[in-house]
């Protein structure tokens, strides 16, 4: 047994957990080959650090590599020394619902791994179902290691940067062990926790505004599952941010006028609506732009939130932020750490299943911002798999803020390059090659190029506006081609409502696996 | 000015309302081309018929096709003397946001009407945004015209069998005109009204049970917006029910052995959970079946009632229902009117924003079934457009209840005749030609061969599932072959996440547009 540290006494406030503790190695054992194990964590914080990295450690020792192998559930992503090592030894069959990481994709691309990505709303929901764990009794996960900054006395867990999936995991858990992080500080306060029920006779959620809090400040624990406590002193393992551009500045600038014009036209009240902004330069820039003004009182009801947000606040314009996960930077851990009162009651943590809720984000009619992997000329967009088959990270909650919100925006470059053509990939194309958001879910497409405002228009009207505002100059003839020539042979067939040539359809994309651009290649 | 009967005197208990008594054709020189009109009704129930047929007699008499054209608004699809008759006259611009009839599609098909589908929860939603009416002082419509049953003391409107858009379209217009229906019953006391607000600190729909009343039982009216008030005598013109056959039955038997076994593994309580049921033969027979039992205390959280819903009351086993409309064949209303007392107080109409909302549709779990125009093996699901262009009736509330349902199911007959084969069409496809609903959005898929439940595989395992047990035994082996050669290109590239050949994606479309059939068309 491992011994108690004075760091880890004054973390767990419940005497009859301290009895628990153990080490990561000494729990190795306990974890057999085909169990569902689930993990706290979202986004590459909060996620547990000890056990999964005993247990890499363990296969890479024996060679245990594909023959300990487990179903991995998480509310998201985790850091890369967990879930992406285990992918690479060959220790994940299936995962849900979303992952990031270069031998994570490669296994689930190379058929390896069995992935499914789904809303992050309804994963949590779906997992409290039993819809994951169908030939489970009861239904439920194996063994769930979640990371807490804090035990309460009652013995409820105080999560650290992020919720997640994390109630529901508990919820479904045969076994939990817990790993309390001592190396970064207690969270306690910054969560606001709701359990999931089943229907019939569920209850609302009561949130009318960002700051609305509905639940308790811990996950509430049956103290029997919990079977071991381990120390962690690793912080989480994230990276940097990705730097604005010349793109992404564009793009913020289209959306800023945007907003204002709406402002002008009593469509949006001056302080906005509440924000959702995605991961990346382009919500790096928006949120930047934000920060300068000249909108004030402006509030969060998002995903994750990055450091970006904290010169927001810091610029006196963002009055309250919420989300599932703080993803800060190193960097930016460490201003906020240094500067917690002044964060402190500005920003909520709450359950995946509440921050991407359709109920809330339609009620307080969120404004939500997303990237794409490519959109088409009608306005659907792909979020997910290149060339409608490579899995890149996953849905994430894209469909539950754009589907949802009062205004849904999705914002590209226009062009991507290729190794041959620094244009080489438009991301405007004829028809998506995976559809995860459908032409009924958006209302404004902006690139660098322009902003194509999409509200009450018939896909033709939608097809000529994306193409004149949005395409890359190199991509704006081949696209008007395609849309005219569609156009004149399905009113031919009376059959002209959303015009396409299906033999023509994928051709630049089939150009650019042969090419390596998707230019030159027409329409026949 | 027309005179005032003594049925309409009955109806209008409002005094100020009867010096506003006008005849359909005293009216028609309000209407100028290009106004924005809203019209009351919800599947072809509860529109108004005079003022439309006036105005298309109008057209008619004086050679005006193509010179007086408005944009029109409703819920969802009118009967067709009205929406269809103005659309073979050449008086429909644009149309928002579903619709009904064979030369209204033509004219969508053919460019001369501007049509846009959109998720009829949020069609009213936007509305009240003003989106559709960006250009108009107030983002107002200029005239909509709605049909009651009745007009309260304080000038309230009491619908007939539908509220749909009703009380958005009333919020958003200049000036109300209101068809009194004297040929049919009052349904006062049948409605559950709520109007909408604008974000933020809006407040969560309180209904947490099929039965639960949370407004008016009118729609409440500035008297002021008032232009006139039209004597109507038309009762809703429907037609017959689309009868059960082999096919449909065999997809009701297989869904009602799927919700036993849910209930034998505890995934579903025995009076099952609120069901939704589109429109049509398949639906006909999945209530039908239910109706015989073995469930009981059924409950209906629905768009649409039909006439199978009176059989599953009179048999005992239905509890409650509610929906936005209630569309009877002719001899259904007949019976409905006779058995008033049997049914009133089962019965619940809301607007369609409510009925449709993602908020209450997943918070009483309730369990969708949709039939799409085809299904693809990885499971997404078109619902509107032929051959990725050309509209059928549009969206609807399919992806409402799709996405947000408890179980999300869509069947369909496995393949459709054509004129040269009866199995010429395959409805289970390599890659849907439009997509509605998403891999992400669906549990079940079912044809009469069988019922494939998706939850929980990962996009490979939902392929060789939904082709074992769903595809016509004409299509299994080809479509089998794509799958393994899709996947095995797929595996070699690093890209096979969701295998898929673009060059051939669609090649069996491209085949039956060549030769009338989906045989014989493999993969090179």
């Amino acid at each position: 047994m491992a011994s108690v540290s004075a760091a880890l006494r004054a973390r767990v406030r419940r005497p009859s957990m301290l009895s628990k503790i153990a080490t990561a190695e000494d729990l190795v054992p306990m974890f057999k080959n085909g169990m569902d194990i689930g993990w706290s964590g979202f986004t590459g914080v909060g996620y547990p650090k000890k056990i999964p990295v005993a247990l890499a450690d363990h296969v890479e020792r024996n060679n245990l590599q594909g023959k300990l192998k487990f179903n991995l559930f998480v509310g998201a992503s985790t850091g890369a020394e967990t879930e992406d090592r285990w992918a690479a030894l060959d220790m994940i069959d299936r995962r849900y619902p979303h992952q990031v990481g270069r031998n994570i994709a490669k296994g689930i691309n190379a058929g390896r791994i069995r992935f499914a990505d789904k809303h992050l709303s309804m994963f949590a929901q779906d997992l409290v179902y039993g819809y994951y764990t169908k030939d489970k009794p009861k239904n439920k996960l194996d063994i769930v290691v979640v990371e807490a900054t804090a035990i309460t006395e009652e013995g409820g867990i105080i999560p650290g940067a992020s919720v997640g999936a994390t109630p529901e995991l508990i919820q479904m858990a045969d076994k939990v062990i817990i790993e309390v992080n001592t190396a970064i500080p207690s969270f306690e306060g910054l969560h606001d926790i709701t359990m999931s029920t089943l229907p019939p006779r569920r209850k609302p959620y009561l949130v009318m505004a960002v700051e609305d809090r509905i639940g308790t400040n811990h996950v509430p624990i049956d103290p029997e599952k919990v079977v071991a406590i381990v120390e962690s002193n690793r912080p989480d393992n994230t990276g940097g941010n990705d730097p604005e551009d010349e793109t992404s500045r564009a793009i913020a600038s289209h959306l800023l006028e945007f907003f204002n014009h709406e402002i002008r036209h009593g469509r949006l009240p001056t302080s906005l609506l509440p924000l959702q902004s995605g991961i990346g330069n382009i919500a790096n820039a928006v949120i930047g732009g934000l920060a300068d003004g000249p909108f004030n009182n402006v509030t969060v009801w998002t995903e994750v939130i990055q450091d970006t947000f904290l010169r927001f606040f810091d610029k006196g314009n963002l009055k309250f932020a919420t989300a599932t996960s703080v993803r800060f930077s190193p960097e930016g851990f460490e201003k906020f750490y240094k500067n917690w009162d002044r964060y402190y009651d500005k920003l909520l943590l709450r359950s995946q299943q509440v921050s991407n809720s359709p109920e809330i984000i339609r009620r307080l009619g969120v404004i939500a911002m997303n990237t794409p992997v490519e959109v088409d000329i009608y306005g659907h967009g792909n979020s997910t798999c290149v060339m409608g088959s490579r899995m890149l990270n996953g849905l994430g909650g894209s469909a539950d803020f754009l589907r949802n919100a009062k205004l849904s925006i999705m914002h590209t470059p226009s062009v991507r390059p290729t190794k041959k053509d620094p244009t080489g990939i438009t991301t405007i194309v004829p028809m998506c090659t995976h559809v995860d958001q459908t032409e009924h879910d958006l209302d404004v497409i902006v690139t660098e190029q322009g902003l194509a405002d999409l509200r009450g228009l018939s896909p033709r009207e939608r097809a000529k506006l994306i193409i004149e505002q949005c395409a890359h100059p190199d991509y704006k003839d081949v696209l008007m081609d395609y849309f005219k020539q569609a156009t004149k042979e399905c009113f031919a067939k009376g059959a002209g409502h959303e015009p396409h040539m299906l033999r023509n359809v994928f051709r630049m994309h089939l150009g650019l696996e042969k090419e390596g651009t998707m230019k030159g290649h027409g329409w026949e």
